[in-house]
Formats: structure tokens, sequence, C-alpha cells
């Protein structure tokens, strides 16, 4: 396997970032979860203008290199990977031992791929089972202290909700996503998903602000609309997504996935979930983003 | 210069992690700044069960190096350094790409030194002047999100509150460190240090739980008891520091900081800060922590 570090593909055990590089020192870095079927990027212009859009927030606009799209399609070639796992990350690089950044800034940036299993309308999830989630006592970050709409290598707030995973843990009851509200108990997110839940026919999910804007939540949204499917954006609780009809969470490698159980209670999927389960597999089948 | 990284010494330019260590791809990593005087970390006691305790808040309980103090020594000693900066970071170390963590760590353990002034009763400051801080509308990251008594890679929420110095910059004021509120208003603490003042002859600091224990700060508590002064810890806002008559920063590089300006008003230094730098000096001087 060969990742792409600064510029160079190297082999995978060679790919290094320096122990002064802001992205190690700090979690001073940006980063994208992509997904190739057939050996294009799913969205990727989408995936781009996020990335770009967190670097910005990081007060580092100019960080993402213009050829960022060759760098992933060379790693891919390199690794004869067609349907693949694509992490890019951008970070502040390598700068004098000060938490204040320098406006200069020559960043550092990492391609990981590794395979996945084909997608598309005969392809396979890449899960297991269902999604059985649990709310955890551990609350989202407040967008007032680090922006919701960055998606950077700060991940102990997710890593601290997945702990919590841990003491659950009964019976061979082992739930496999921690649901985050946010400090007034607001339902947010998953720490690695959007969820969405189907209520009387209509299709809920949070408002962004406060939660990382998921490109497959993004995508489901526009399914809905073009179905004329009623959806509705707002602020919920638990019980709310307890009491559902159906309920599912959404993340670029998982696609759509059911939520079996929330806290222990059954929830289950439906024919909502089912129909835009089978859009989306269209839209992956026809390269359509 | 040497580094000593997973147990070797190695050149600092060799000094690297793997991209798929999770202290660079999630910030999952514990870290501490010391200082050695002498050759001798001071109250490295302090640290190491500090650092100890962030392992265990991060679900590694183990995952501090029996021989840390031994490591430490050596790449003091490599370097040939008596006054020095010393950072250690240890991560959750190379697991496969979950970011749910595994139970068994094999941590990535990290050294870095470089040389700093010498310290004590006839040492310099390592910093050019009194501090200029800046209150900013970044808000402290709540300890319900992410544990404060953890002190980790997961540094952007200082580092936002930096960048906002950038826009304050003018007439040749620039800030050098930002002062961060919780959520609801209370003033918690800076970037990189804690804050102290001094009212009506009284010692105030705001009180831990939502901030980190800094290892100056306890100690300048414990030697504003060892003189019998009223100390008072509590909730504050930023009009109680903008209207005391002393105030000052604490961190283990800085020690005690004079803080000249809040928010471009002046505050300044006086009798109690210098009496409180002088009895720091001479602990550092006694090697008594």
């Amino acid at each position: 396997m060969q990742y792409h570090v600064d510029g160079e593909l190297v082999a995978r055990e060679d790919a290094t970032v320096h122990v002064e590089d802001r992205g190690f020192r700090y979690g001073d870095a940006a980063f994208e979860t992509c997904r190739a079927y057939g050996g294009e990027v799913f969205a990727w212009d989408r995936h781009l203008r996020r990335l770009e859009n967190t670097c910005e927030t990081l007060g580092m606009p100019e960080a993402v290199p213009a050829d960022l799209a060759l760098r992933v399609a060379e790693t891919l070639d390199a690794n004869d990977l067609a349907d693949a796992y694509v992490r890019v990350s951008v970070t502040r690089g390598v700068q004098p031992g000060k938490l204040t950044p320098r406006e200069e800034v020559d960043p550092t940036v990492v391609v990981q791929v590794k395979p996945l299993p084909r997608g598309g309308t005969d392809g396979e999830p890449v899960w297991d089972g269902h999604a059985t989630v649990q709310t955890v006592k551990t609350r989202r970050v407040p967008s007032a202290a680090v922006p919701a709409d960055a998606k950077t290598h700060n991940y102990l707030n997710g890593i601290m909700a997945r702990l919590e995973l841990r003491r659950v843990a009964n019976e061979g009851y082992q739930p496999d996503e921690a649901l985050l509200r946010d400090v007034d108990g607001n339902l947010q997110e998953g720490t690695t998903s959007n969820v969405f839940f189907v209520d009387d026919g209509t299709l809920h999910t949070p408002t962004t602000g406060e939660l990382l804007p998921g490109i497959t939540r993004e995508l489901v949204l526009e399914l809905a609309a073009d179905e004329s499917f009623p959806v509705e954006t707002g602020r919920y609780d638990v019980d709310d997504l307890r009491d559902a009809d159906e309920a599912f969470l959404t993340n670029t490698t998982w696609e759509l996935r059911p939520i079996e159980t929330v806290d222990g209670l059954q929830v289950g999927t439906g024919p909502v979930t089912a129909l835009l389960q089978r859009l989306y597999r269209k839209r992956v089948e026809a390269r359509c983003y």
C-alpha cells in the first residue's frame, strides 16, 4: 500500500509527519473522508469545497493544494484501487513551537486509502448490520468554542463519546455509535454520522449550525426534495428519535445506515429509509452528485 | 538536536510519527510542557501525575511508560541542555482506522526539548515584556464536551482564540495572549496560561472544573497560602480583571508574567505580584516544589 505525503507517493510504512507538524502537535489540520466508486471519488467537488471551507475557518485559506484531485487519483492508481476509502488531511505544517499560527503556511498534505466493497445498486454495505446507537453524557463541542462546520483533527469530543460505549456493553449488547446532544440537551449528531428520523410521514434531521454539515446528509435532503417528500429540519430531543417510525444514520462510508435501536429501544427501518437508500445507490451508480 | 521518539533518541529531523498514529489522526494524545532548571525538571512529579490523569481520562490509564523520567533525562543529556523547555507527548499509538479506541494501547511517546534562559533568582524571564491580553469571542470548550482537566493535542480551541488576535492588531498594538470565557461569560483562562488578579489585597483566580488546573497556578496558590495571603477562587467576569489592582498570567515557561493591559486597558503589576514572583524564583533556586 502507498500513501501520498507532502507531494510524494511513499510506502505506507514510511508515511509519517514530523513531530513538530502542527497537525500532530495540536490537531491543527482539516480533513475529509471520501469514497471512491469504480475509481471515481463520489461528490469530490462537495468534499473539496468543505475542505477549503475548513481551511478558511482555520485561518489558512490557501492551504489546499491546487493538484489535490490529482494526488488522490495517483494514490488510488498506485494501489490499483477502484472501490476505496480515501482520507485527505491538510495540516498547517511545521512551524516554530508557538501556539499562534504564522500567516505563511506550508501545509502538509496526506492522502490515505484502503479498499472498500463495491457500492451502487448491486453493491454491499460496508457496515455489518443496522446501527445500535446510544445517547451519551458527553456533549458536542459548541460552535462558540470550535466552529461546527470545520472538519478537523480535533476529534477527542467524539472519542470521549465513543469511550462511554464501553460502559454500556452488557449481555452481548454493544452500541456502535454514540449520539451527541448539545449542552442544552438538543439532539445533534453521531460521532461520525448525521442522524435522520421519519415521523408521521415527515423526514426530520437536526438543523446545522451546531453540527457538521455532512455531505451525505446534504445529498439525502436533496433526494427527498427531488421526490417532494416532506422534510423538516429543527431542534429535537432524544425522545423524538426514540419515538420515530424509522431512523437512520448517514456518512460517506456508511451511506444510509438504518438505526435498529436507540438506547436499547427498538426503532428500525421502513419504507422511507428504503426508498432513500435506493435513490442514493442510483446516484452512486450514475455518478450523479 | 535530538528528540526521543518511541523509546529511541533520534535526530530532530527524523523525529516523526506515522500518519495512522491516533495522535496525528485525531489529536488523541496527552502532553505536558515542563521546564528544566540546571538539568532538573521542575515539579516533575506534578507533571507526571497530571499526564497520568489525562491518560486515565482518555481511557488509556497504563499509557505513560514507567521510564518516562529517564527518557526525559536522556534527551536533555543528549543535547547537553541544563536549562530547557521539555515537551512530553503520549499518544494512543497506531490503531486500525476506527474512531472507537481499542482497549490495548501501544502508545507513542515523544520527548522534545529546546534551550531556555536560566531561571531562578538570577535568571531572566523567557518573555519579552509584560503580557497584553485580549478577551475573545471564542469560548472555552466546556468540560461536558472534553474534560477540562485533560491536557491534550486537541488545541484548536486555543488556536481559534489566538487567530482572533490577528484582527485586533493595530497601530503597533498586538495582544500576545487571548483570554477565554466559558459559554456563560465567566472568565476562564488564557490559551496557554492561567490568570490571577489582585483586588483590595486579595488574590483571585477562577475556580478549576471548567479550566485546566495549571501546575504553576497550583504552586502560586500554595505560595500565597504559605504567606497567609488572602486568596479567593471563584467565578469572575472580564470587568473584575479589568478593574483589578494587579494581574498576572502563569504557566510553566512564563512562570508569573504580569499583565500590562486587558483589552487595551491598563492593569499592570504591583507588590503582590512582585512578592509571588520572588517566592516562586526562590522555589526554583531551591528545587522546592
